[in-house]
């Protein structure tokens, strides 16, 4: 009772040093950010045991808390998962700053001259789960794009998210920059969640990295705008005029690369039109150890394919398993998108680029792709660097969310005395 | 009660009907929304007679309401008025359609290649107050830019705005668009507001229009996403290094050409190095008709002076009213302004490029200017065409909103058969 009622006063004054940081943050210089994340990395190299320590204490408690033997592996740090991380924060370090880009510029007819330039969004919230590598990742980003950032990791890896970021202190440290631009909410307390929803004014964007729970109660509950990252139910459409041998790579791939990820495919829509060529890729993602849960006409195709419900359209498996359903045409497939997708990325599989057009033009997902696996929805796969989810609402960032979605922009207008008539 | 228990009802019919109509919307192409606007234009121009006399119930409503002068004033239309109204459409149709612009495309070395393209954003809910000429201002916006809107405007408007309604919806009939993609709320019931800020996952944001009490409301309320609309708290900063010319010119057209709206400067901040200019700049301002209120430095200056008082510096007067501070340097100037600003639009006067650069990256305000009056901060002055306001957050929309800032993207990515390693 007592924690509780001090953490509006602990989330105040966290805000409150995070809005200073913004303040110096945004001049700070493309030099001084890099030097940060260096060292920063150097940090985590050098604090591997410490860090794996502390990451041992998480586990410990983890396996106390009886969690799953996924969430443990979502949890558990080594000495390679530590030096990704300090690879990761190089990475963000050699990308190009956005921060001051003049993304546009032009005269007016009196004479003013208008540019449109990148500033810094201010202060991000990041809520996270399990993984502690978020701790760096976004952190990082964050730091990069110029923004003062609340960390909330989830209380599983409290320790781990603590060593990592005393890391991340020891760069900003090195390269002059105020310890308060990445500030860890240095509780495990829930009740601090439900303050950074509501700190309007202080944190300008929520970014939940996490399940679908996680997600659904921060945006239903934020009233600080939210970044949506709702789950990934990606579709593949086979088109009547797919090439097979695209058709059947590209659905595994989609599918089985790696399950866990949003981009995975979760339903393959296959026009009837290339219904010969359906059980082939039955059979491939049967053989490859995927469930197959079919509509009736894909039931009849292989007797080791499981009867498909209405729920299995909206599911995200997140796992080897894929609800297949045979379509109408182009337009048939669109339309079963529009009622079920969650808007993050679908795939065509055609030859007819008349056909690919009416799908990449008409399937109103964040990403659309013709001829490529879902499993390139990804920032690093873009050429945008890192992210720090994909975005699947329309407002402010919709796809990948990397340095530039992290920022602002504000216009710059240089007059020589102009009054407006 | 029993039409309180009808608006969610209703509120849902118009909401399903309006994602119905985005959805073709966002394919409609640009002559067919260029023939709504015109026609709709014709159609206001023709129907004159009738909107004026809706127009007169209003204003009888309005009275026996009790509305202020300057309310009714607002609500009044006239020939010229409705003369205005057309014209506006018909320069929303000749701007460019923002709708499939390719943002960005760039190729990957595995071949993929990205193209970034313009959406619309989806849904549109306006909402505002007596203003009729709103209706047809923001349901073209939003039309030019592919959105279907729900407009709710004020009660007191009630009648002029269903009779503007009707002529846009001739318009979308002309040009053999959905009627729904303009709909305006066919109710006076408050209700109805309540249900479009909880309308998530039908409307996709939310504009509102109208003075401080109504934003706040919708800012404190909306589940849905909100473009931030705060008053405009500007600021002139006249600096030790200003023209002595160009420090009264443009103070007086920054506070004095029209005092009503958001650009118009409420504070006077002067440098006390440029101390000596400001007996002639408060003069200019008292004569022009504007009660001055000053800090103590500045009440000795002139006996009209009134003493200004901590609420002064962060009322936005929208009247003949400026308060007027000594400040030490641009520095003093920038921490004013962060401390007091509402965030829209701030302008320094000097004569030194190096103080101006500071100025303009050092304040975080929508729009910064040098030398250049902030009654210039408006979306056609800007060179965008019309606007619906000026955003004064940061996420997705900053400054003036425009047909871009009324639209979203989507990455098309097109392949040969990739998948991900």
């Amino acid at each position: 009772m007592d924690d509780i009622q001090k953490i509006p006063a602990l989330m105040h004054t966290i805000g409150k040093q995070a809005k200073e940081a913004a303040k110096h943050l945004a001049q700070a210089s493309t030099q001084a950010k890099n030097t940060a994340l260096m060292s920063a990395a150097t940090a985590l190299r050098d604090h591997t045991a410490v860090i794996l320590e502390a990451n041992a204490k998480d586990v410990v408690f983890g396996k106390n808390k009886g969690l799953s033997v996924a969430m443990i592996d979502r949890l558990l740090l080594n000495k390679e998962r530590i030096e990704n991380i300090a690879i990761g924060l190089e990475a963000i370090a050699v990308l190009p700053d956005p921060v001051g880009d003049v993304m546009a510029n032009w005269q007016r007819p009196n004479g003013l001259d208008i540019s449109r330039i990148r500033v810094p969004l201010g202060v991000v919230g990041v809520i996270y789960e399990s993984r502690p590598n978020v701790t760096a990742d976004a952190g990082a980003l964050c730091l990069k794009a110029g923004n003062a950032v609340i960390l909330r990791g989830g209380s599983e890896s409290f320790h781990s998210n603590s060593a990592i970021h005393t890391c991340l202190l020891t760069g900003l440290r090195t390269a002059g920059l105020s310890e308060k631009a990445i500030q860890l909410v240095p509780t495990r307390d829930r009740a601090a969640v439900g303050e950074m929803l509501t700190m309007t004014g202080v944190i300008d964007i929520i970014v939940p990295r996490g399940g679908r729970s996680l997600v659904e109660r921060v945006q239903t509950k934020s009233r600080v705008p939210v970044f949506a990252h709702l789950e990934g139910i990606c579709h593949v459409y086979v088109d009547g005029a797919a090439d097979p041998k695209k058709a059947i790579e590209i659905t595994l791939n989609a599918k089985m690369r790696r399950t866990g990820i949003c981009g995975s495919a979760e339903t393959l829509l296959i026009d009837e039109a290339a219904a010969p060529l359906a059980p082939s890729i039955i059979d491939a993602l049967l053989e490859s150890g995927c469930e197959v849960r079919g509509d009736e006409t894909i039931q009849k195709l292989d007797s080791r394919v499981k009867p498909a419900t209405d729920e299995d359209w909206r599911t995200e498996y997140l796992d080897a398993i894929i609800s297949v359903k045979i379509v109408t045409g182009v337009k048939g497939a669109i339309e079963h998108i529009a009622e079920h997708s969650s808007g993050h990325t679908e795939t065509i599989i055609t030859e007819d680029d008349k056909t690919a057009t009416e799908f990449l033009t008409c399937v109103d997902s964040a990403i659309v792709m013709h001829n490529a696996s879902t499993q390139f929805a990804d920032g690093g796969e873009f050429g945008m660097g890192a992210e720090i989810g994909i975005a699947t609402g329309r407002i402010h960032a919709r796809g990948p969310v990397g340095l530039e979605q992290l920022t602002s922009f504000k216009y710059q207008v240089r007059g020589t005395g102009q009054t407006r008539p």
